[in-house]
């Protein structure tokens, strides 16, 4: 067995350990620790920030890196503020799905437990390593981190002064755990940990999901993807549609929930174009277009194939002319990362069939993409957005970073 | 592209296609057409069993095998019977788990959707055929199934007749398709088309479900695996504890919920172990001891390190003396397969820190293992025992079979 191999053994028996511990916290212990970890993140500030200097201060970094890798005093308290609101929320531990009586007489119950060891995989945003440790602790989830090379200094820092939290308050240190060693290899060393991680979650570009999807054979849950549609109806409330689309697209052009792509009915599309795409251009956004668009707008930028599939994240859009709902529908189906959908009409029936027919998270009617979130949809966190159909689909609060295990009591049953 | 990967790219997209009319299919439709199968099963008795008689005639079939890929016109009534038990069921796809309105107004609709394409690799036996159809159909999934080459030919005569019954009902017959092409290549490539199937089921040996673990990079659940405990506590009335373990043992001993360990506190273990091995062999079943069961019982077969990780599937048991509780649960967590473990007791505190702290699917108090199984649990069917936490735990029916969508219904909001 290499070092490599060895360490993460270790981290990974380790980590199993915890989890035993964590699973029979009380809520209110548990809470306790939150917000002694807030506490703590306070009274640490200038450790913590002379570590992050550290890190700025590698020329290696990319300057588009460095505005998600900087910690400020104001970071640091929105941090310690998410730690106090995860205490806030409630703990889906020992939730009792549903119980009964089976014709044997066994009282069987579905309670929710741990997952147990989660392995967090993320690049260089140091607030993930406080997110999801809050997150997998408040659910009695040991877990291990990964984060990019770039934010080390800062998140050995962040996750010191977390462990001494958890020290301080008699609980198992190794609920929180970093890799230390933030080499390729031994990352693809992680992903294979099935002995001891249950799940692993990346955070991040499309780059390290799909990596991380082609080397674990630990179970991976798909986060993130995003290439959501607006949909225009024929019969849609224009200034509504402009409403909708300018908002996705512009309002955070970063997330994966924000607007990529425009479909537009063709018995509207040469009265709405000028008018949505003047809205967009407004707004900064360079427009593309298909041949239909082009022959409306002459001077978009045209359209390829690649554009239909491509997660911009940028101040893009692509739109297309449809000649029907189905074909709004098929071409989402076809070229989307099962995210987040919406359709602009006052057509009852189209809205209900495209939210039927689309296969998507969340498929809206009416509103903008960008509400697919764990705070907008009231879960008061969110670990990240699934856009797989296994366990968790959309956005991951702390009910979906739970198990169940079957609670069975019985008096002397044998089955006949 | 290979002719292998052209073949299963041509079924996954088939069932792809499938699945978006599956999805769309009312209750009252796919009911009818469950039915129609069984009818059309009882039909087509005389081919299917010359079709089965083909895969008894090749010299090559093991012993062993024999059994259990033997059909017969009671076992054909039989399935005929379990595709009209589950039209019975009701139809989870549809059911909305909750709903609420958020705090900007939209109206969230948390929706069970069918998963989409399920692949099915199982071994020898034929009526895996027709049940996970019958499973997969009722939710609204396409599946693809991959059988063992032994029953290919009574394979391709089920599905046949099933998918005669599609078409009679002008139902995409691709919702159920067989992989004709048996060999392992084509199987590990089977395992990675991830562009169109949304999980894996292995149904199996062990060996089979751990191959399809090391291959897949479709998401896998996990089923099957068992290595059930009874743990005969100090407070166990022992007449109860002999029936479980007796009950667990030899009421069935090939299945994965089995009894094959047993654990037994040193305070009881003098007064009890020669009643319950006496007990064990008058049924047949082969005891092994650790020392110290070898030193009250000095005829048992000594158990090694092996043993305690082993999953007989037969007639054997080893015998464990225990100190404590403590180490019963510890030795679980450590040996186990997170399947289904008991306690028996009549103290209320040891039987509820057992539920607690054992890591397992389902964790009983005073009943027998072999209750893990979705008809003993009230589900009217079982695809499987997930062995996992993630998505399903434990005896897996409908409800399991299905993902869910957010179906969102708003009136222009945006987000701010």
């Amino acid at each position: 067995m290499d070092e490599a191999t060895k360490t993460l053994t270790q981290l990974g028996q380790q980590a199993q350990t915890a989890s035993y511990d964590l699973g029979l916290l009380s809520t209110t212990k548990k809470n306790a620790v939150l917000r002694a970890m807030a506490t703590a993140l306070m009274a640490h500030q200038a450790e913590i920030l002379a570590a992050n200097a550290k890190d700025l201060e590698n020329p290696q970094v990319a300057d588009k890196f460095i505005d998600r890798l900087t910690l400020t005093a104001d970071r640091l308290t929105e941090m310690a503020t998410g730690l106090k609101q995860v205490a806030a929320l409630p703990d889906p531990i020992g939730n009792v799905d549903r119980a009964w009586r089976n014709e044997a007489g066994l009282m069987i119950a579905k309670e929710r437990v741990p997952l147990g060891v989660i392995g967090m995989i993320f690049e260089a945003r140091p607030n993930v390593t406080v997110d999801a440790s809050a997150l997998c602790f408040k659910t009695g989830n040991a877990v291990i981190l990964r984060g990019g090379k770039e934010a080390l200094h800062s998140n050995q820092a962040l996750v010191s002064v977390l462990r001494g939290a958890l020290a301080a308050a008699d609980v198992n240190q190794n609920a929180i755990q970093l890799i230390q060693d933030t080499s390729h290899t031994t990352a693809a060393k992680f992903m294979q940990l099935t002995d001891y991680i249950d799940v692993l979650i990346p955070r991040g570009s499309a780059r390290l999901i799909q990596a991380v999807l082609a080397q674990a054979t630990v179970p991976v849950i798909e986060t993130g993807a995003g290439n959501c549609h607006v949909y225009v109806d024929q019969a849609a409330q224009l200034p509504m549609a402009t409403a909708i689309v300018v908002n996705g697209k512009v309002q955070r052009p970063s997330v994966c929930n924000a607007t990529e792509k425009l479909l537009i009915h063709r018995a509207v599309a040469a009265n709405y174009l000028p008018t949505i795409i003047t809205a967009l251009r407004d707004q900064g956004v360079e427009v593309r277009g298909d041949a239909a668009t082009q022959a409306i707008i002459p001077d978009v930028v045209p359209a390829t194939e690649a554009d239909w599939g491509t997660e911009y994240n940028d101040l893009i859009i692509a739109v297309k002319v449809v000649d029907s709902e189905a074909e709004a529908i098929q071409h989402i189906n076809h070229y989307n990362t099962q995210h987040s959908e919406a359709i602009v009409t006052d057509n009852y029936q189209a809205g209900k069939l495209f939210q039927q027919r689309v296969n998507a998270a969340c498929v809206y009617i009416n509103a903008s993409t960008r509400f697919t979130d764990g705070f907008e949809f009231g879960f008061g966190a969110e670990i990240g957005i699934s856009t797989q159909k296994l366990h968790a689909r959309g956005p991951m609060g702390l009910a979906e970073l739970t198990s169940y295990k079957y609670v069975i009591d019985g008096n002397g049953q044998i089955r006949q």
